[in-house]
């Protein structure tokens, strides 16, 4: 039997306490899988007095992750200590420098400097490994990174927040809205005091440009995302989706164009029989396009504890196997800059509701600047606001009523410009809410 | 640069065609992630003559396929001939004795030979690799030896088998019949001329045990599992299923119970809003269970040359990087033989449709029988045999009235026991029909 691999594990919140449970639980099955110990020697975290669910006089205490990360009886070390700077970023760095295996689950870090430590770890000869940073406990990563090798990506999208994909679903079978969903998602302990990150898209953003990185070959770059978060979803809207046979989700789409790679994170419409559609509450979701080969899609838990840790231990799994791939799948310093395809090229349907004022001539205001586009319209609903639960208000003058647009294909820049005259024309209210429509 | 991987491909039908193309297409985009090409260099099939979509004469054609697999300017066999005997057989055992890495799509073979195919791979320290054998495009095989690594698995099950997929929903989409769904499929190509392996049951049998072996590290063995194909299910069956929230789709299962691990296919009622659920037509998807986990659902093409081409050049690229795992995810020699759990102890809700004979006592008859097998029924519904399209014509002599019962769990002894009881009794006509249903 092979010596054992020895563990340093850096951050002990919720994720490094189930690491730590975890790999009691699975001692003698990972034993047998890869045919040496995964041992946990020594463990860095703020607090090392805590009160905690497991003995911890098994482990030897190190105060300074950097200092775990240089330990020479450490052969690994697992960072979940989070955040895109130090103390994270050192302990990774001054890991691989020293020629130990790296295991995170820090997006944040990833998304910011992906590829210079994928080059460090290369360079030593370690591995990387992050399936813990990208949805969780569905192995996404592995799956992009050699699960599919054979595959020449066009796409791939998915339902990558746990806590967007929850307030969508409440709001749609409960009828509550945003703020409520938002409310009891923060009860439940799936959103944050401050929801910022999540519900504005930048979560889903990180993630996404770590999977753009992996299926398309490019370096990491969260700035090349366009991103819209879900905050001014309502449920006239998602009533409106149903009548129409879709679903709202907050989708990071990554997409080869003519022009590019397309980046976006955005509320969308996605058909209502999809995979994506049929995902609720916390669970994420991915499907990934190649060509020639129907879409494949998984489906599981995108965050907790146990979902995480599930990852982080298959990540050193492979690691006691000796087994190790570049960490985007391709020599990093082949990964090439982004050719960014600009968000006003974008091309699908659009799902518009205005609030039109309930004048003579605003009908034909609005077709003539939707004309002037030349964007065509697969269906137009104009509703009674009576009619739908929670939908907008007609104007306090009794003016303004709401109308549903579903285009044809056309381009970003042409549903801009249009709603863009339409306000100069006075003819609706408010702003008018634009969500992308991704067909499967 | 490293040497390309030489590779010999054994079987030149759908499959091995669209490997020779894949490897073409993606040659540039392989040689960055493996570091390496991956290069066919000699082909064997059965008529070399043949007109082929590609140019023939750039590859050395070798009569004999373990002729083939000898050859020592090869590093790498693909095996897609198929067939669990020879020359499959021998090929993969001459080319792995001969300590060269092996690819295969052969679930038949891998369901007979599966243990000692591993041994030897492992005794000459070569991947035996054969993500192409179940499930097609989904990288299922790699997700269960590697990506959950960190998973103690509680259930697999899934839709293993496009042909009886895509039959259910024609039947359930269109109100077609069983047998005009089965024309149609053959029709499409989709179901040979002889269809029994595929609706039987059998084809999801062996790709189930090849599945199951991976997740509870067990021998594999088809003849550990109960097999019952979908020949005998109605349009009666899938009208009840859409009233009570439900569809029916044939899965596979294996489940660790008390008793050992319980493994089987049939055709079984799915909630209607789970993932499984929502899959249609030849589109194959599995749902793993893991314990503290939520489920985890991987969904796509189960077959055709292009996916199937996609994991077998999977497989070669992790070759070329040199990655090798144990096959089954741990060494053969630990594979535990299976702990079969009885099927007439599985425990769970059941779907019943009998055809009553309408006759006074009827009812308090079967309610007895359920009653003396301790069966509560969750639901029960007395038919019109005219309200429901194909729904099983009343007897000739106008006596037989649909009823279908639903029941909370229990177990199939008590299931076939109570049914055995109620023929006896002769208060119904024909056989009963009865679904297994399947929670998730």
């Amino acid at each position: 039997m092979a010596e054992p691999l020895k563990v340093g594990l850096a951050g002990l919140g919720t994720v490094g306490t189930a690491v730590v449970q975890l790999l009691d639980q699975g001692r003698e099955k990972l034993l047998a899988r890869c045919g040496r110990a995964i041992q946990i020697v020594a463990i860095s975290a703020r607090s090392s007095g805590k009160k905690r669910d497991f003995d911890q006089s098994r482990f030897r205490w190190v105060g300074d992750p950097v200092a775990l990360a240089r330990d020479p009886s450490i052969d690994a070390v697992v960072e979940v200590i989070g955040g895109a700077g130090d103390p994270a970023k050192r302990t990774i760095e001054t890991a691989l420098a020293a020629g130990k295996a790296v295991v995170t689950a820090n997006k944040a870090l990833l998304a910011r400097h992906g590829q210079k430590l994928a080059i460090l770890a290369e360079r030593h000869r370690v591995a990387l490994n992050f399936e813990a940073s990208v949805a969780g406990g569905i192995p996404i990563v592995k799956t992009l990174r050699e699960g599919l090798n054979g595959a020449s990506f066009s796409r791939i999208y998915g339902i990558l927040n746990g806590t967007c994909n929850y307030i969508l679903s409440r709001m749609e079978q409960d009828g509550l809205a945003f703020a409520d969903g938002l409310r009891d998602a923060q009860r439940l302990g799936y959103a944050e005091a401050d929801p910022t990150f999540d519900i504005e898209g930048h979560d889903t953003a990180q993630k996404l440009s770590i999977l753009a990185s992996l299926a398309f070959g490019t370096k990491v770059d969260p700035h090349a995302i366009y991103v819209e978060g879900i905050s001014s979803i309502t449920l006239a809207d998602l009533d409106a989706a149903r009548e129409l046979g879709y679903r709202v989700k907050l989708l990071g789409v990554a997409v080869k164009t003519a022009q590019g790679i397309e980046q976006r994170v955005h509320p969308t419409m996605v058909p209502r029989d999809s995979a994506l559609a049929q995902v609720m509450g916390v669970t994420n979701a991915v499907t990934v396009d190649a060509e020639g080969l129907a879409p494949i899609t998984l489906v599981g838990p995108g965050a907790g504890g146990a979902a995480t840790a599930c990852a982080v231990v298959a990540d050193l799994a492979d690691i006691a196997r000796g087994v190790r791939t570049s960490p985007f799948g391709r020599p990093a310093a082949l990964m090439t800059v982004i050719r960014k395809a600009p968000m006003q090229h974008h091309e699908g349907g659009y799902y518009i509701r205005l609030l039109a004022r309930d004048r003579p001539g605003t009908a034909a205001t609005i077709a003539r600047r939707l004309a002037q586009q030349k964007i065509s319209l697969e269906s137009i609903v104009q509703r009674h606001a009576a009619g739908s639960r929670g939908a907008a208000q007609p104007g306090r003058s009794g003016e303004a009523v709401p109308v549903i647009m579903i285009t044809y294909a056309t381009s970003e820049d042409a549903v801009r410009k249009a709603l863009a005259a339409v306000r100069r024309d006075r003819v609706i209210s408010g702003r008018p809410q634009v969500i992308r429509i991704e067909k499967n």
